[in-house]
Formats: C-alpha cells, sequence, structure tokens
C-alpha cells in the first residue's frame, strides 16, 4: 500500500501543465478563432443550409488535399460515415467484422446495421490499435480460406473484413495488418475518427485501407457541430458513397428515381460552413496539440508507476486525446485518480469499456483480449484542448480558456 | 387533341400569382428574417455547437409548445426520426408496415431500416393521404387475427404498425384510421415530416399516432439546416427516443455503458439553433403559405380541366407544397406542362414516383393502387415558399425573394 501511487501529486503534476488555467479544464473543446463566423453567416446569407450548397464542397476538397485521399464524402457524423464504408465493401447479414474490442460503441454499432457480427480482436500496448502478431495468430488458427474467400470456422460465417481504429488519434500499425488482409482476402477498413491529421509512415491515416471513416462531432480534432466523412482512392466506391448518402436518387430534373435502398446521410451546408473555417486551422491545432503532448510527456519522464502515451515511432500522431498509463501494479487505483482528478477540476475519463462486456455484443466471437482488457483498467484521458496551449509562433491568436466544454 | 389543356396559359397563370417574382421561383426556399444569425452567433460564440447545449433543449421545448405533444426529442433528420419511431414501437426483422405507396422514399427505407417490409397502400383523392375505406376493405381479406395480433394470411408476417403520411402537409384522414388500428391491434405511427403546423380536427398533426416523426429539411416549412424530431405523449417512449438516439449510453460521470444498440442521432446544438429561431417564426410561415394557397386556388377557380388541390374539411393545412390536379383526361400533359412550367422559371415537379415502381420495393406485399397511380399522374407541385407572399399586417418582415433555394 505504501507503495501506491500519490493521486494528488498526479493531479498537480497535470494541473501544472494547464498553468494558470479555468477552474474546470475540460477533456476537449473545440477552438473556434478563425473563420467560423464568417462562413457560417455566409452560408445563412445564401439560404443554402441543407443538402445541396457550396461549403459541402469546399470541404471535401479540403480534406482531399489535406489527407491526399483522392476522394472525401462528407457525412452527419463519423457512425454515418463508417456504416457507408462498411455498405459500401458489402458487408451484409450473417457476415463477420474483425474490429478491436477497445473501441466506442458506434464502430461495433455501424457493423450490426448491417445485420454483420462484430468479431472481437486484441490491440497492441505500444499502439492502442489492434496487434498485428496477435490477429495473425489467431487467423491461423481459425479462418478457413474456400475458393479465395475466408470464413471463422467455428461459426461457420465470412470473414468479410478488418476494421482498425486509430486509438486516440494514434495511427494502428497498418503493415503488417495490410499483410494479413492480403493473406485472408480480407478488406481493409479504417475507422479514422479520432485521426484527422495522423500521419502513418508519412501518409494520412484513413488513406490506406479500402474506404475509411473521419469524424467531425463536438469533441473532435476539427468539428462542424456534427459530421463525418468517408475517404477512398476507389473513383467508383466514392461515387457510390455520394449516391447512398442521398437516398441513392439517380440524377433527373424533376423525377424521384431511387435504385437502392439509400440513406439520408449527407452533411448540411450549414454544418459544412463551419467545417471549412475549421479545417483551415487544422495545422494550427496539430501543432498546438503536440506542443501540449510534449509538456505532459516532460511533465511525467520522471515519475515512476505512471507514464505519458507518446505516439509509435511510425507515427505522426494528432495526439487528441492524451492519455496517461498506470504500471500494471497501480492499475487498481485507476478510479480513485479519475475521482480526484475530476474533483480538482480537470476533465479526465478512462478507456471505453470492452465491447465484449456490453450487453449487446456480450456472444460476440472474440480471441483473447487480456491486452485490451489491460489497457482499460491502465488508461487515463487528460485534458487535451488545442487551446490550452499558446503557440508563441502564432500571436495573432486568442488563447483564452472558454469554460464550456463538450463531452 | 383540341380539348388539351393549354400549357403555357397555365403557366402564365402561376406566373401572375406569383407576381413579379424573379427570373426563378423555386418550389420551395427557406426564410431567414427572424433571429436566425443571433441565435446561430450565440451557439458559435458559447462553443457548444455539437450534441450538447442548450439549443436542443429549447427547440424541443418550443416544438412540445406548438404541437402540444407532450414529448418532442430533436434528431439529425426526418428519415432518423421515423427509423426511431419505427424502432420504439418494436418494428423488427421479417414485419410488415402498412404504408403509403405514394410517399417519399425515406418512409419505406425507415422501415427497411428495422428488417420489416413495407405493405403498401393506397390513397384516397380527397386528401392524398391513406384511404380508410379501402384499406378496411383489403384488411377484411388479408389480415388474419390470432391472439390479439395482426399478420398476413397472404405471407404469414406479422403486421405491426400502420405508417400514416400527411402529403403536402396535408393530414390524413385519421379518425378512421386509428378505428382500423383499434380493430386490427396495430400501432399507429405518423410521418409527418411535410406537416409541421397542421392540424387535424383542431389537433397539431403527429400527435394523434403512438409516435410521429417531423423534418426540419431545408425545403421543409421550418427548416435546421438538416433535422428532424420525434414526437409522443408517452413519457417511457420519449425517455427510449432520447436515449437510442445517443448511442443508448447510460448515464454515469465517466464510464462508457451503451444497454442496446443504439444510433448517433441526436441533432447538433448548431442546428437546433437556427431551428429555434425558425420556430418563433413558424405562425407567419403559415399566414403566408396559406395566403399564397388561396390566391392560387383563387387563380385556377374557373379554369377548366385542372384544379388547385385544397385542404380536407377537417384541416387546416400548412400547404407545405401547393399542387394543382390534372383532370384524369389530361394526365397525359403532366410531363410537358412540368417541361414548360421549369422553362418559364418557374419551380415544378410531380409527387414522387409510387414505391413499388423502385427497383428495391417491386416485390413489397401490396393492395390495389389505382387512385395513387392517378394520383402520380395527375399532381404537379408548383411554388410554396413563404417569403413569395406580403403579409401587410408584417410590414416590419422582408419579403424580397432570395435566388437560391432547395431542391
Amino acid at each position: 500500500m505504501n507503495n501506491d501511487l500519490n493521486e494528488s501529486k498526479i493531479a498537480e503534476i497535470v494541473r501544472n501543465v494547464l498553468n494558470d488555467g479555468p477552474d474546470y479544464v475540460p477533456l476537449h473543446e473545440p477552438s473556434f478563432h478563425g473563420r467560423e463566423w464568417e462562413c457560417v453567416k455566409d452560408c445563412l446569407d445564401s439560404g443554402w443550409v441543407s443538402s445541396a450548397g457550396n461549403y459541402v464542397e469546399i470541404l471535401e476538397r479540403k480534406l482531399e488535399e489535406y489527407t491526399g485521399a483522392a476522394h472525401a464524402i462528407s457525412v452527419v457524423n463519423g457512425t454515418a460515415a463508417l456504416h457507408l464504408c462498411l455498405r459500401l465493401l458489402g458487408v451484409g447479414m450473417g457476415d463477420e467484422v474483425l474490429m478491436p474490442a477497445l473501441t466506442f460503441v458506434a464502430t461495433a454499432n455501424a457493423v450490426s446495421y448491417c445485420g454483420a457480427i462484430p468479431h472481437l480482436v486484441d490491440s497492441d500496448r505500444k499502439t492502442l490499435g489492434i496487434c498485428p502478431e496477435k490477429l495473425a495468430d489467431y487467423l491461423k488458427e481459425i479462418a478457413e480460406m474456400k475458393r479465395g474467400a475466408c470464413s471463422n470456422s467455428q461459426t461457420g460465417r465470412p470473414i468479410k473484413a478488418l476494421l482498425v481504429m486509430h486509438t486516440l488519434g494514434h495511427p494502428a500499425d497498418l503493415e503488417p495488418l495490410l499483410e494479413i488482409c492480403e493473406k485472408y482476402e480480407l478488406l481493409l477498413i479504417e475507422d479514422a475518427a479520432e485521426a484527422l491529421g495522423s500521419l502513418y509512415q508519412g501518409k494520412h491515416a484513413g488513406t490506406i485501407g479500402t474506404v475509411s471513416s473521419l469524424s467531425f462531432n463536438g469533441n473532435k480534432i476539427v468539428t462542424t457541430g456534427g459530421g463525418g466523412a468517408v475517404l477512398t482512392n476507389d473513383d467508383e466506391l466514392a461515387y457510390r458513397a455520394k449516391h447512398l448518402s442521398t437516398t441513392a436518387k439517380r440524377p433527373h430534373v424533376w423525377e424521384f428515381i431511387h435504385d437502392e435502398i439509400g440513406y439520408n446521410y449527407r452533411m448540411p451546408n450549414l454544418n459544412a460552413a463551419l467545417g471549412c473555417a475549421q479545417m483551415e486551422q487544422l495545422d494550427v491545432f496539430i501543432d498546438k496539440k503536440r506542443k501540449l503532448a510534449e509538456k505532459y510527456k516532460e511533465a511525467f519522464r520522471n515519475v515512476e508507476g505512471i507514464s505519458f502515451f507518446a505516439e509509435p515511432e511510425y507515427a505522426r500522431s494528432n495526439y487528441w486525446l492524451n492519455a496517461l498509463v498506470l504500471d500494471h501494479k497501480h492499475a487498481h487505483q485507476r478510479d480513485t485518480l479519475l475521482e480526484i482528478l475530476n474533483r480538482q477540476g480537470i476533465g479526465a475519463r478512462p478507456l471505453w469499456k470492452l465491447m465484449n462486456e456490453l450487453e449487446m455484443y456480450r456472444s460476440c466471437p472474440r480471441m483473447d483480449l487480456s491486452v485490451s482488457e489491460e489497457l482499460v483498467q491502465a488508461v487515463i484521458n487528460i485534458p487535451s484542448s488545442p487551446d490550452l496551449v499558446n503557440i508563441i509562433s502564432n500571436p495573432g491568436l486568442v488563447t483564452t480558456i472558454k469554460t464550456p466544454g463538450l463531452g
């Protein structure tokens, strides 16, 4: 017991990094110091606030330019983007999709919307993403190849895709995962909801899989209020993503011809207007967030029993949410530490519950999840808003910390 | 052939009603002459643009106050609202839902999202909504009651609900439809996407069914860019609607406990801010739209072969989209008339294709749809924006007609 971490001391270190922040520092809040009002006002003045309008397309071009993806298709949120990704690759009733147990529930829900079954996979301590070695070993055991298609020998169901999630903005190790996909004829989908601005071996997260999803929710690095996007380099999939997101309506002057079951998933122009102004500042946000991460890393360098989670070697991360990792022997202190941090006005939360611990995904097929289980007990997210750092090289930017935050 | 309608003459009559409008008058465009800027700016300044924030709740209270529904739950769009309505009533895999063949595709899509099957029903010439008499006769033939539950004797599948749509803002005849629901133990859902501000026997459309959906798309009487709402008088269903629309997450300081498969359907605060300003003007919009309808009605009073569609006797309609109805013998002129109207700068379009004429709903069970078929050939929608009318009693309101419109 004498060896326990001193929770108040840890809270103090975090508070010192935040300097003289406000009484309550939220986990993440958006920064609106660019042309947000200008773009939104222009959108209102134009009268085009809904599913048609210039800003949706401007945002898409900005996303393409920034990420290097050939196509970006803006939609209402990250969940919708992921649902479209799965539909685009033909994931359907009774298929299995390999995906991390350690993720936000939307990943598993999107699989469910297709009538498919999440097949839960373990994570890697060093990346927080799917562990390629463990997955390779597991598939050797349970995967069966028939006529060039992979199936689960234990359930008899087809395994269609590997859905990778870039946890807290840190890219998963995609190269060995791509090799697995090739070997088992699986399609790679990237859930890059948290990873806008993160690079894997110099390439933007979300441009390596066949299709990928982004999120612009209020707590993300760039926000449109609610929003998301599908990224792909495939012209045909891009066309279909837009088609499916606009009720699968064929172009016609006045007739309503819809040629498949589509969705009302197109991002409204009003939200896209906000997104355009936000995208103009993305590089500034990343600079600030990386500076903040550096400060945390420095502050925790010599603290025993707890460490700051740093980006994998192959990556440049956006550090969407900063994370502290408790040593195994201190994992039992997670909840006390969360309580003390929050009580002292420092927005803090743990990772998500593992998918197999949620009622509706309890019976999903899964491999040994011991690393994910450890990570859930060990990781604590701490304040990560870009405006918590003042960048000297951008003296024009206001850096006051606003009190309202987004959960 | 000599008896054919003179299309140019009809275009002239429409153009006269619109006075000296702009070169191109869209079918419907929003009116932003209230506190739109003020509310949206305040929302941006607060930093709360996403799924948490005051405006979402203010909008919900405004909707409750206006419609008289006990509960309104704001969501991303009308399709999401309808999907939730069906989920709330337990509509699931292999169920049939009675719904009009004459509707926008979102109605059928929402049924499909549940794994249920649209069972298509005919409409009434005088209401454009489901025909109670024809439905009663049809159910006598095909419905089978077993242990208090209705099933389709031809397919063996359960019939769970009757989904009514209030076409172009005109309420369907709900009283006899409710009787049918009672007799066959069906739940009544109102797709009131087009009917915000419309009354059925003095009660607001969307407050008579067990659950109902509204839409605030850019072309609706009130817009939030993209948005919708679920209305219900049932406390428990309201709680569940909100729960399902927010990823079914249970309240907890930091844990992510989701207790069923939920959705990312909550309306962003940014869109709700716009909606609040719009709701303040709803009565003005209705006044204007009813004045415009009155002018069309007057202009077409003595035109032979074509009539203006007026609200049913039991209703006060919002006249969302004004409609001309060609006499049967002139129905073959529909497309020429649409062409001439559009060519002359008058936004005009037909009703939707019937659901059974769309590839993916071709094999849905259906009754005789002869009236719906006639209506599709006979009806032409004409410009209906509120700002096409200047109301003298509101001299403060700007009434210039903006060129950009929403399709």
